[in-house]
């Protein structure tokens, strides 16, 4: 096949054995890649009994027909398992190179299974994979891990976990290129579980092109079209340049989701970052858009020199916990990267702990102070999580255990997943994908409901003119197409910066069919695309559905719920009222039940393997 | 003795007999009046085994000395009982006339006790008290009930119950003058349970005055007083004048208290009233204020012409449900008052199950659309709760209780008693009062935090200059005087309005102690007076600790320990350590242990009799 080698690397860390997992080749045209061959993996081996950080659990890092091309926005790889967070699966995306070098490993992915004796890392050099020894690597830091282990395999990319992840902290990533993060669904204690502490890949290959030149020209065409579009906004201020537009509309989370609007917001701000600690701009592969913060930055004795913070750790760390000082939300970006902590759940974590301390749910010991913005104690808790050291101890398990052992309703979490730093209050449509989506609240899911007037992406998708972020009216059909197409997206492994902005004035979809017609040789239309997507995304629901999530568990917070009391969004809210009905709505237009995908859907998705009894 | 009778009307509804209750002379010495010998005869008769609505419980009118005389302020009288909100003793204050009559009945009080056969009502026409048949006043309004009686006994003053005291609703008052409301701990529904419909008091004697002539100019000068400096503003625009400020402020408490600060209060303000309603204005026994409203409204094909809101109901119906519409809290005001149900609570209750509906805890029947702001659904509701109809059966026993079942914590109420409509937050010393009262939150036992410049009673008191409203240094003390002071004043049964103002630039209690010894031939020390309203506090407090209250039920609710979000006192709250430093500093200066007043304490205080054994 072109573009895909039809094969995972099936690594067996309790036999401590390697060998090759066939893939069957009506997989890629179901699911394409990425997300969806990995859940369709999962969704073959896993029985149902094993739990997220049991032996049996399988963790699956994908590439997709895309990888190894050198298309910009293509730099990524994809992870899953089932999640320590939610306890189904899901999965986690990362950017830089990693993914460019397992797309060129002469494998799509890695399978691992079981769990090590002894702490084993994993090669794959060339199409060889092979399981060594990491005894002297275990407790070392991902950037130290990964430091030792590049001078050793020169030319390769390290996927390795850190002391989090070795700990079991529930919301444990798997870092990459010093900085690069697979978060979220808490990988990295699934990893730290298995005892392998690392994975590294250097693609000797090369990827299998059914037009060579035609493709070479529409990676240029691509390169140019985001250069042009991307270098200038985008580029410069980063990820966390939308901080100030996201105050200004009332929806950059504040103290713990209480309101959208940060009286400090210009202090964190991507223009801050730019002018005061910006020293460079880092990408990943085959990106001419440079989005990545190198900074340079002093707190508390710390200093860092190297990967900056994106705008959810930005806003997780700052606006949430009333925190100003980005000097503080620099360093605690590195330290999470370091130690392997989502940086989104540990922020979620810190500001749900403030509230409880304020409200007399939680004492911290003396020497901590936990009172809101206290930028020191964010720091310091950082180090006392990764290591489960005293009040540390009490967070590592996520708040949603927290929640259940003090009786409280303020921990912003779904599904036993961190929300992300969008307030869907002020973006309603995301609401509705917070609640009904099987990983949790995500953000690279949903739709972030864009104004659309008149372009491409309303064309293409029959969406135009109908939707504003704050109405309710029709935003099932709008979640719906948008959630497909972000599915789509995960399952290609795209950067959604790059197909799609937050203005709606740029969709690049066609151009990027345009480019896997130019690999595999398939041509897809527009509704193929999003079939493609809603069939990945219908399978993780009918994993969670395994896992007995029902219709009762697609709810959002009470926080959610409430009106947001002052800024640009005050008043507005998703009440229990308006979210039922728009999950009535959904359910109807996604072909779900109350527990889940019915035969029928899947049937219509072509996935009659996978029907279920009743 | 001069000033009292020292008697108090025997009353015993089982028996349907009526004696007298001697009053030893040493308790006047003591307690002075109303709410302290009230407490007094409670803490004797009561034997901690009956609960509120039992026929063990005894329900007490009161007067003090200076009722009956027409002293401006003194209009006023007091009615204490075990209460069905706290489960410990409280008591309420209504304005009016009914409190005159009763200081010229030849009684100084009434006392209430079993339960009657058959609805009763009692009159005490003259110096004869007589229980009559209530059978056709059952079911009726106060309005009807009043209406009838006074028909019936010219020149008396009725205080009545209506439906809602009937029913048992937990939040039920007592109503007295067509609108006066004695509201707060539920006596009505303690009247209800005692199938004591209504008291009719006709005063025919004369108060006994040590000095009757130095008393007719002290009376004289007091009235002077408050004509020059209430008249105008005070008078002009009510208790619901104070609506701008306190949104100013950002504590003008709004959407069930998650902010202070209402778009739309300019249009319920005591500017709006008396611009669009107000016909006239009313007053109470011997005030030439004139703050009592007299309105004409409609609203949803009911009229109002009689009785209109005080501030408290103007925010509780209005900006605590983010109502809008001055006409639907004319109507509601109405409504309460003719059922007799205390309109805090009801709006409390209400702006609770609208949270409630909004996240889900409660669904409504399709007829009855919760959503923040209805006034439709507000003025509906009324009737259901009065009625124990439907949904309203739901909230008829209060928040309290609604919370426990759902597993809620967002009701705003202490011990059981709604938050009145003051946020603590920006009146930190209120807040402490809140938490520590016998009596749950309540606003007329607290200080508002006034800043004291030079004023007499920062002289008189030793108070000056140190406090502002969102400082917490230094509050217990503060609390604890001004605390006593209230405790004195509702002891005397003086209006707090004419007594001391907002700005603190009026204190007329040497004025208040000239008239007492005028009247009692009993010369009080601004420190005697003091120690009187401490006497009677800490009483209260002692009764309550009988009813295991401790020092963990000196609390705040999880929203007001919340950082106010927006607003003039955005940034504010009480956090729980705070809360915790003030409420040690509190007990300290109290000498209250962990389970109440001391008894070295209660020796100090010439209680020695109540002394508890451990």
């Amino acid at each position: 096949m072109y573009g895909v080698e039809g094969r995972y690397l099936d690594v067996d860390l309790t036999e401590e054995r390697v060998a090759d997992y066939e893939v069957p080749a009506r997989w890629y045209d179901l699911h394409l890649g990425g997300r969806g061959i990995a859940a369709r993996i999962l969704a073959e081996e896993l029985d149902g009994s094993e739990g997220p950080l049991d032996a049996g659990n399988l963790l699956i890092f994908s590439t997709g027909p895309l990888q190894g091309t050198n298309l910009g926005g293509a730099g990524r790889h994809c992870i899953s398992a089932k999640s320590p967070k939610t306890g189904s699966v899901s999965d986690s995306y990362a950017g830089g190179y990693f993914g460019h070098q397992l797309g060129l490993s002469g494998y799509d992915g890695i399978l691992i299974r079981g769990e090590a004796q002894r702490p084993l890392y994993l090669t794959l050099l060339g199409a060889k994979g092979r399981l060594r020894s990491a005894e002297e690597l275990w407790g070392e830091t991902t950037y130290e891990t990964e430091e030792e282990l590049i001078e050793k395999y020169q030319g390769a990319r390290v996927s390795s976990i850190g002391p989090a992840g070795e700990n079991g902290i529930r919301f444990s990533c798997i870092i990459s290129d010093m900085g690069r993060a697979a978060g979220r669904p808490g990988f990295g204690a699934v990893m730290g579980a298995k005892k392998l502490k690392a994975v590294v890949v250097r693609g000797e290959g090369e990827k299998s092109l059914y037009d060579k030149e035609g493709f070479a020209e529409i990676r240029k065409d691509f390169a140019r079209k985001l250069v042009d579009e991307e270098g200038k906004n985008f580029g410069k201020y980063g990820t966390s340049g939308g901080v100030l537009g996201l105050n200004e509309l009332g929806i950059l989370p504040t103290e713990n989701f209480r309101r959208g609007e940060f009286e400090h917001a210009d202090k964190i701000s991507g223009e801050s970052l730019y002018e005061n600690y910006l020293t460079s701009r880092e990408t990943c592969s085959g990106c001419p858009v440079r989005c990545k913060r190198v900074v340079r930055a002093e707190f508390g004795g710390e200093e860092v020199n190297g990967a900056g913070p994106e705008y959810e750790t930005v806003a997780s760390f700052g606006s949430l916990c009333l925190n100003d000082d980005l000097s503080a939300i620099i360093v605690a970006n590195k330290k999470c990267n370091e130690y392997g902590l989502d940086t989104i759940s540990t922020g979620v974590t810190i500001a749900y702990a403030m509230e409880a301390c304020e409200k007399g749910y939680l004492q911290t010991p003396r020497e901590l102070e936990l009172d809101w913005g206290n930028s020191k104690t964010i720091v310091e808790l950082i180090d006392r999580i990764a290591r489960r050291e005293g009040f540390g101890e009490r967070l590592a398990d996520g708040i949603g255990v927290l929640e259940e052992e003090l009786g409280t309703n303020f921990a912003q979490q779904l599904k036993g997943q961190e929300l992300p730093m969008h307030d869907p209050r002020g973006k309603k449509g995301l609401g509705l994908s917070y609640a009904t989506s099987p990983r949790g609240a995500t953000h690279v899911e949903g739709m972030h409901d864009t104004v659309f007037e008149g372009n491409d992406v309303a064309r293409e998708l029959g969406l135009e003119g109908r939707y504003d972020r704050l109405a309710v009216e029709d935003k099932a059909e709008l979640a719906k197409v948008y959630e497909d197409l972000m599915s789509f997206t995960n399952s290609a492994i795209m950067c959604r910066f790059t197909t799609f902005n937050r203005a709606g004035d740029r969709y690049i979809y066609p151009e990027v069919r345009e480019a896997l017609q130019a690999v595999t040789g398939k041509e897809l239309d527009a509704e193929e695309m999003l079939t493609i997507g809603e069939r990945n995304l219908v399978l993780l629901k009918l994993l969670a559905a395994r896992e007995n999530y029902d219709r009762t568990h697609d709810d959002l917070t009470d926080r959610l719920k409430s009106r947001l009391p002052c800024g640009g969004s005050a008043g507005e809210g998703l009440p229990q009222h308006t979210l039922e009905e728009m999950v009535d709505e959904y359910y109807a237009l996604r072909g779900y039940g109350e527990s889940g995908p019915t035969n029928e859907k899947l049937e219509e998705l072509s996935l009659n393997e996978l029907e279920r009894d009743n």
